[in-house]
């Protein structure tokens, strides 16, 4: 979920810059229930009258999946070349936001002016069409942002990198001052390859399949789709992309002029009809995700299509670590069907969209910076990446999520702490991840729910049973007996006991309830669930 | 969570052997709260008169892990060889159970007779000491039942593989008609590599630290613990192994005698003297679980010890798939405390217990057998292994849980599903997967909770207004107002309104203040909550 701000000017009145606004996704284990994830973004709002710009890098959801969900408080123009500006038009008008928010600008040599910041958009490669880094020159010097790029001299859809340009921009003026670079491969030991690799052995993988054959990778991923759709085609099969992402996808880089050549492909009502010798479906769904075409496939028919003994599928992707147990789920339901499952064999079918170690320091020699700062990572990435640019004399600081650096000086310095944890899109609201609303959740899941009613009467006697009711527990213990009615006679022994002013008092009432349902349930089936109790009292009229 | 049975006789009648009972470890996403998981063993119980006696492979969770939760509705006699039954027994003390129920037995050529059948213990190497096939003899021919294993002809700790062994094994009477065997690498297509080629880089790693250094592996691969200690010995340190299940395992494995010139260790007081450069650690928790020693060093410091800047924690293990996100956070805690984490190097630190490809075929023609049926890994391992058979002429099937396969023919032939799901330790109480507890778990954790308490007169006239709590919801809708506030409201208009067959009836008001939870949240905050309602009636007395 990046988000990245640069500022310029006098203390706490800086002109800001916005680059990429982010979301990650959300886990049964400590998000569940939640549909996205982002930065909190409450100082960027607090302090929007002071941003010029929001510049996108490329349409990765991980870098622009915020952007509709936040412009409204921020409500400032936004830039990105032709097809991550398609794709964010397409996000803003489903949020009710007018597609021109968005300006389509060209990249480099143009320049987009941002109160005291020049801007311009660099191609670099990456596993989506026109990613780009920004270079961003501000009175203290020239800023490269790298985005998320790798060294790809044939990327096959959208510009190769290009070292020659990259000269220039070190050479421009007083160079590059700071390099903010991607870290998310840097121990990677291998200079990375290219998407053009790719071609021969799907192609020839393809070629010898028998029955259908379904390829999944990421949808965003189009220069990967078009290769798939060529091998298939070469090996005389009609090819049908599957999932909603995937057209829209191929749809934006067509209309934007960034994806040409691709083979015509055919509507699931017609793959139907194609003997599945002749046909491969390239479908969405490459991190297991449950309701992806992958995952509809493997439980069944999907669009009248189903996999079916002797068929292939196909994983040209890597799984990203904490989806494997969706992946292996699918893997495991197709080897049921009798359906080949094939992995990206180490590489053989799939290349990442990251600059590797040898890479990374290609760039640091390329543009000579006076500082790093490395970015895109977690923080062990982070840090190695540091190490690595301090050993060849580049300064060099982490910036763990919220740091505000000052960059003007011969080295980095951490000056601020920016209060910077997560917000959770839930339904449709946006919830803090620290408010308790994902805690109680989670409780509920570990340790299940008993729920008290008690009723006392006008005087504060019960009136009646106490009435239990669970969920998530158990219905009996160990011993066999019943957990509610346990609790319920506990309950009932503790009211006809208790004085006065206890049963008088709603804390009190509360905690001696809480406790027993606690104990009770402890003794039958050794756990300590959450307990709601609630106490009515009925009053003179 | 294997359990394998093997039976001869009648149909119906067959007399019953038990061969490993173990558990698997539960997860957040689908089987949140829970504590173990094994196999529903209600056929087996069902049918424990039959029973002759029950094997114990090895001591890994995954193969004895149950045996201490189920063997009261079994009780039948337990063999195992020494360090397997002295893990058992411990787990059986624990339990209540008398150690002596597990009988000590020594390897082939010792032979234990049960009922029709006559097995022997196979000294295998695997990362656990002691790991044992099994060699069955039956009146229909002799199989032979691998357990988990590798060929190393140099373990450090426990037997070598011993090819001779295995080639009279074959030969014997009419060779072996079934192997019953591992398949967990089945596509590693490299050779395994012997435990003892880690000794080197090993050494070398440890020797060139300077501040602390922390190694983690599973506890119980005596054989890398030994070399790891050695290792640090040699580079002058004092070692210190922390975390229950270390102790366990190398104080059974010394008992036992199979750990033998293991270097002296020193206690967690003793290392707090120790300067750092002369201390190593070697801890449990290498999957990143929250309550071991390297998740707790992560977090500050567990029994006085503590991680710093320059110091080094070595990942002497590789991830199993499903538990990369507790490994990452332990890494990145890590790495922002300043400490280099170090991971296996592709196999620099760590070697697999398991046989890989060439290995399983290498004992396929070894052994020589009609029939192969492939055990220990998920769907696609088995079937890939079954095809390897078939291509080389051996009849094979793929054994799903709970198949029931008739091996005396020349080929197999799956003759009866048993029920074979899912039983869950959950506190003190087993609990089947299907039985609805652990899906209201999960449907909470997903979806939040609003909980309603109406209270209705002798007349069914309501009295009050509805009560409603919520628990994981968000407090307030997009628009600002109360969730609870207007869920009440929407519920006293419609009781206002509702006639008197709606009031007087409780499964019409369930089913219409239901409606109106989910409708009012739907509305407000965009989702669907798990809805409980509690209506109480005021009786006449």
């Amino acid at each position: 979920m990046n988000a990245y701000v640069y500022g310029y000017g006098p203390a706490g009145k800086e002109r800001l810059i916005v680059v990429d606004l982010g979301v990650t996704f959300p886990d049964m284990d400590s998000s569940p229930g939640v549909d996205l994830i982002m930065a909190d973004l409450a100082w960027l709002e607090d302090n929007a009258d002071r941003i010029e710009a929001i510049f996108i890098t490329h349409a990765h959801e991980d870098h622009i999946g915020a952007l509709a969900h936040v412009w409204n408080k921020l409500r400032k123009p936004v830039f990105a070349r032709a097809f991550t500006g398609r794709i964010g038009q397409l996000k803003l008008e489903e949020a009710g936001i007018p597609a021109e928010t968005i300006q389509i600008v060209e990249p480099r040599p143009h320049a987009i002016d941002a109160g005291p910041f020049t801007v311009q958009f660099v191609p670099v490669s990456h596993s989506i069409p026109e990613s780009s880094a920004l270079v961003i020159d501000t009175p203290a010097g020239r800023i490269v942002h790298t985005g998320d790029f790798k060294l790809d001299g044939n990327p096959i859809v959208g510009e190769p990198f290009d070292p020659i340009l990259w000269h220039e921009i070190a050479q421009e003026g007083e160079g590059v001052k700071v390099l903010v670079s991607d870290s998310t491969n840097v121990f990677s030991p291998a200079p990375g390859r290219s998407e053009a690799t790719l071609a021969e052995p799907l192609t020839k993988l393809i070629a010898e399949q028998t029955g259908m054959i379904v390829a999944t990778t990421f949808a965003s991923n189009v220069a990967r789709l078009k290769t798939l759709a060529e091998a298939g085609v070469a090996a005389g099969r009609s090819v049908c992309l599957l999932g909603r992402a995937m057209k829209r996808m191929v749809g934006a880089a067509q209309e934007t002029g960034v994806l040409k050549g691709m083979p015509g492909t055919i509507p699931p009502e017609e793959a139907m009809d194609v003997p599945r010798g002749n046909l491969m479906l390239i479908v969405t769904g490459s991190q297991g995700e449950r309701r992806a075409a992958s995952a509809q496939l493997s439980r069944g028919k999907y669009l009248g299509l189903e996999m079916k003994e002797g068929d292939s599928f196909l994983f040209s992707s890597k799984t990203i670590p904490g989806n494997e147990r969706g992946v292996i789920r699918i893997m495991n339901a197709y080897s049921e069907m009798g359906v080949d499952v094939i992995d990206d064999h180490d590489g053989l079918y799939h290349v990442s969209g990251h600059a590797n170690r040898p890479d990374l320091e290609a760039v640091h020699d390329l543009l000579r910076p006076k500082i790093l700062i490395p970015m895109h990572g977690e923080h062990r990435h982070l840090r190695e990446h540091a190490k690595i640019a301090q050993a060849k004399g580049i300064a060099s600081e982490v910036a763990t999520n919220g740091s505000m650096i000052d960059l003007t000086g011969t080295v980095p310095k951490v000056v601020e702490y920016i209060e910077a944890g997560r917000t959770y899109i839930d339904g449709s609201v946006k919830i803090g991840a620290m408010d308790g609303v994902v805690r109680g959740r989670i409780r509920m899941a570990l340790n299940g729910l008993v729920l008290v009613t008690v009723i006392l009467d006008e005087q504060d006697q019960p009136l009646g049973d106490p009435w239990v009711q669970t969920m998530g527990l158990p219905k009996q213990g160990r011993g066999g007996a019943i957990l509610i009615d346990q609790i319920e006679d506990e309950m009932s022994d503790f009211l006809n006991r208790a004085p006065a002013k206890v049963l008088s008092n709603d804390e009190k009432m509360d905690e001696a309830l809480r406790r027993i349902a606690r104990q009770v349930s402890m003794e039958e089936i050794g756990k300590k669930p959450e307990v709601i109790v609630v106490t009515s009292r009925l009053v003179d009229e």
